[in-house]
């Protein structure tokens, strides 16, 4: 049996009760060295398997192995859907008939990093990764296009790396075609975690601001605004 | 203080321990009537308020004034964030300039429910709520359209109600023009609940399928697959 579980933003608060009760009747976590170390701090006497990153592959594999004869807890930060293991553990599930498989979800970096800056996802939005190591380019640009133009909040994962240092300022570019620089954006390093960090500025500033690999960024629609310092997408667009 | 707090889809499992604390610490707990129902069996002992639907407007003003002297949890389920309470109490928040306003995030619909289903949500995405009571039609009409033609998973959220029996429809419509009929699609109705029911089938059956107020609905992009009855999106374009 295998679980793969989402463990939120990596503190024992934003894990579901649910997540909790998967590693606990694990016999094996397996996840990637990072998230290893934020569980290992939670669950000291359980056993566990670590793999660096871009290995992904490798370690759903290794997961589904194990998971034939015993019980294994497959961790990925927040939900195990998005950019996490749980697509690619029902792929390679076809090499492994016999292994179960259970998805339990968790919060993900927008939504917990969306409460850190306000409420900045009360209407509709679109979630973006700017990765192209695994989408084209051409296809994410059409998507910040398109989610751009019809006026949805957009929340961009990934947003910056070593080899795509000017990829968020790419993007904003492409949003800017379609909205102001006064736009309300915001964004919130390491969350959950040490060092959490949060900004609201707008869609100008956060054109010439650097963010890391770290950072989750939220660009507003054209209805969102500040509150006390907090980024607030309301909940339509008539007055309640 | 106020507190507005996911509950998540309404089970204990599904809550994170940050919001089980949050709603532990409060000593009055206001929400729509169903879902303080949910959470009055996790905490017989405690004091409620429950408003009746349509009634955020009163739900919250009230929650802000009784937390001028009292630790008050405003509850949503799913996310504060998403088409719930948080940014209706900032915006509202402004006539109480004392009391302060915490957001604890919680796993929305469209994560609890791509867990039922499988992983549709493994890469980009949108959430579209097809409710036109608060959101001009047309501007629902224009999202729907962009998030079809750039390929992203689509969640409809309120994809139906007595006053709307047809709206399904119509948005299938609206992304058959971009998509083909066989593209993967699914839905999850009572999400964690008693009754919970799910189907995956093809963007032709949707069209012509009834949901209710209940359900949340998924349409795969080009790659979304069926494995073993799941809905699967893979993790990129390229082969990994």
């Amino acid at each position: 049996m295998l679980c793969v579980v989402g463990i939120g933003a990596g503190n024992r608060e934003g894990m579901t009760f649910a997540a909790h009760q998967a590693i606990e009747r694990s016999e094996l976590i397996v996840g990637y060295t990072k998230y290893v170390e934020l569980v290992r701090e939670l669950f000291p006497d359980k056993q566990f398997a670590s793999t660096g990153m871009r290995q992904e592959r490798e370690r759903v594999e290794f997961a589904l192995r194990e998971a034939a004869d015993k019980t294994v807890a497959l961790v990925c930060s927040g939900d195990p859907q998005l950019y996490g293991m749980a697509g690619l553990a029902y792929e390679l599930s076809e090499g492994f008939p016999d292994v179960g498989i259970e998805v339990v979800s968790g919060v993900t970096a927008a939504f917990s990093g969306g409460a850190v800056l306000g409420s900045p996802l009360t209407h509709d939005f679109a979630v973006i990764s700017l990765s192209d190591l695994l989408t084209p380019a051409e296809k994410i640009r059409r998507r910040l296009e398109c989610a751009a133009e019809c006026d949805m909040v957009i929340v961009l994962y990934n947003p910056s790396s070593k080899s795509r240092a000017d990829y968020l300022q790419k993007a904003c570019d492409i949003v800017l075609k379609h909205r102001s620089g006064a736009t309300v954006c915001g964004y919130v390093r390491n969350i959950g975690r040490d060092g959490q960090e949060s900004r609201v500025l707008t869609l100008s500033e956060l054109r010439d601001t650097a963010v890391d690999m770290f950072t989750t960024v939220y660009i507003g629609n054209s209805e969102t605004k500040v509150i006390d310092g907090k980024m607030v997408t309301p909940r339509g667009y008539r007055n309640v």
